[in-house]
């Protein structure tokens, strides 16, 4: 991956900023250029095409992380997201804090524009038909008009990353009928369908809880509320079951046996459901891009993350998205004094 | 189970009347007594215990279940409704037709006193600690009051019915901390937090998607559009995770020997997870108890909801819930025209 530089915040990680460190040497090593922002005597040393930034205060458990990326400049997320502001790095990665990232994007990368709010969106790693979710907790709210936003938005980032050509977008709701879910959402639906009657995009409707796993869409969009616990839901379970599978592999002596052979396999299974591959959720919305591991990422997966955001400045994931919701009319437009839009240009 | 009748409603399954009647024999043989109504022709012989009221007339599939339980007298699910009003019944048994089942229990069976709204509840057979998560879609919206019902009447269901003492009760959010979540979520969270001060529940604050399988409460409150996709999502991904599980075990020969060895304890797993042996949602908030099961369920999952209807008759699921509410305050307050509770007496 030649010519790309990741500015990754080392703060917030629950292994510590040496871990992070360990993952950006990985990513490194496939010709991926870092800069490292962290207290410099914990991340040590660093091999070739990694850089560190001395940057030891870290905003990453603060309880207000809005007023806290306003109000301390020389926290390590507000540093390597005024290099990603200044062009010095392609993009963002956080240590692992999410409402870190999303203020110091905002304050200094800013919203790209026409766009209402960020949103978080995840490839998630079901067996056989990969689906990308959002927003998947950057705002717990969301209006039907970020929605919209949320569905091109989502479509372009399938195409770009994941190569699905015309991408199938769902809505998630508490049923597949059209007269059922929130008033955001029924109102979402029928702003949705309207688009896809002009062939703006492919929109398969509402689907339900079950369909995240079930193929009917490649796109499923929510508000950053329901994502967020979707997400954490799928983790939770998916847990809890290879947890009991080898339970019922210690169960008897028979079993035992069973489960020795099938090990192999049911390895392979864990793997391709560990959520530290995806590398985390791309933050979408900035005018550049960002990526968000989860904080008790090991190496691996801060290397993933690191190595998701090269390949989203590649693929130009910011521009792509752009072009599309432009296409579509779907971005907000700028205030016109004349115009009834007062809503239409609110912020947040 | 003395003394206990059950009117069940057997059009909406997808397997038709006559696997509903089935499944009341199974329930019969267990002596409940049990009241089909549907399509006679289609239910066919039935066992001692068992009494058949010829109600053809389906509402299961109307896009508009408030209007259609209004204006159609004759409809089954109406008749069953109606006989339990009536007290010929103790409690309700739908054909899988959630809004149907809401629809003509608000208009005949009536919301309990004070009560702002039912709420669908369900026990989730997670393996070594189950939970009871409510609303799972009986409204899409929840305003803060009808959560922090909502949390006294899954605490009194999971007393009643599953024997824990004590109840954890958790609200489901975006995150742990108390200031995460939606406006209605935050505002619900501080009026448990002071219920729980002056010792009305056990309140374990906010929990995160991946607590519905962590043990962390024995009771997850949320409104019915996230706890409908909690619900259909959790089935989605454990159906995945065994289909996943069972190709692996196909993968290679030595795998294949494996999972041979491994059948008997994976099955047993299966028939855990399995979203029938529940019996369906408790719906919660009538003058008398009802049970949703899934329109899809076979003979052996109308038996389950109807056996989980009767123990929540045996064990005064109605009139336990009520009494909590009314301990904690918690009821919804009578009209006072001098008050200016103007937005707590709204309905719904």
């Amino acid at each position: 991956m030649p010519d790309v530089t990741i500015a990754v915040d080392t703060n917030g990680a629950d292994l510590g900023p040496a871990e992070v460190a360990a993952g950006a040497a990985i990513a490194a090593a496939q010709g991926v250029r870092i800069i490292l922002f962290g207290p410099a005597d914990a991340i040590g040393a660093v091999p070739d095409g990694v850089r560190v930034v001395n940057a030891p205060v870290s905003i990453a458990k603060d309880p207000d992380p809005a007023r806290a990326a306003r109000s301390t400049p020389d926290a390590s997320i507000v540093l390597a997201a005024q290099a990603v502001a200044a062009g010095e790095a392609d993009a963002l990665v956080s240590g692992g804090s999410t409402g870190a990232a999303l203020a110091a994007g905002l304050f200094n990368i800013k919203r790209g524009r026409g766009i209402y709010r960020p949103a978080l969106a995840i490839p998630v790693p079901i067996p056989g038909h990969p689906v990308t979710l959002l927003d998947v907790g950057a705002s717990a709210e969301a209006r039907p008009e970020h929605l919209v936003q949320f569905a091109f938005m989502g479509a372009a980032l399938a195409t770009t990353v994941l190569g699905v050509e015309r991408p199938r977008v769902g809505l998630l709701s508490n049923g597949t009928e059209a007269t059922r879910g929130t008033p955001a959402v029924l109102e979402a639906h029928a702003a949705l369908t309207r688009r896809a009657a002009v062939g703006d995009l492919e929109f398969v409707g509402n689907v339900e809880g079950s369909d995240v796993t079930s193929g009917a869409a490649d796109v499923i969009v929510t508000d950053g509320f329901t994502g967020n616990v979707a997400l954490k839901l799928m983790e939770g379970v998916s847990q809890v079951l290879l947890g009991a599978v080898k339970d019922a592999a210690l169960s008897s002596a028979r079993a035992k046996a069973g489960g020795l052979l099938l090990k192999p396999a049911l390895g392979a299974l864990r793997d391709d459901l560990d959520p530290e591959t995806p590398g985390g959720a791309y933050l979408l919305g900035l005018r550049r891009l960002g990526v968000v591991p989860h904080g008790r990422f090991t190496r691996y997966g801060f290397s993933q993350a690191i190595l998701l955001a090269a390949r989203g400045v590649t693929g130009d994931v910011v521009g792509t998205t752009h072009a599309a919701l432009e296409a579509a009319g779907a971005l907000k437009q700028a205030p016109r004094p004349s115009s009834d839009g007062a809503s239409s240009v609110s912020s947040s």
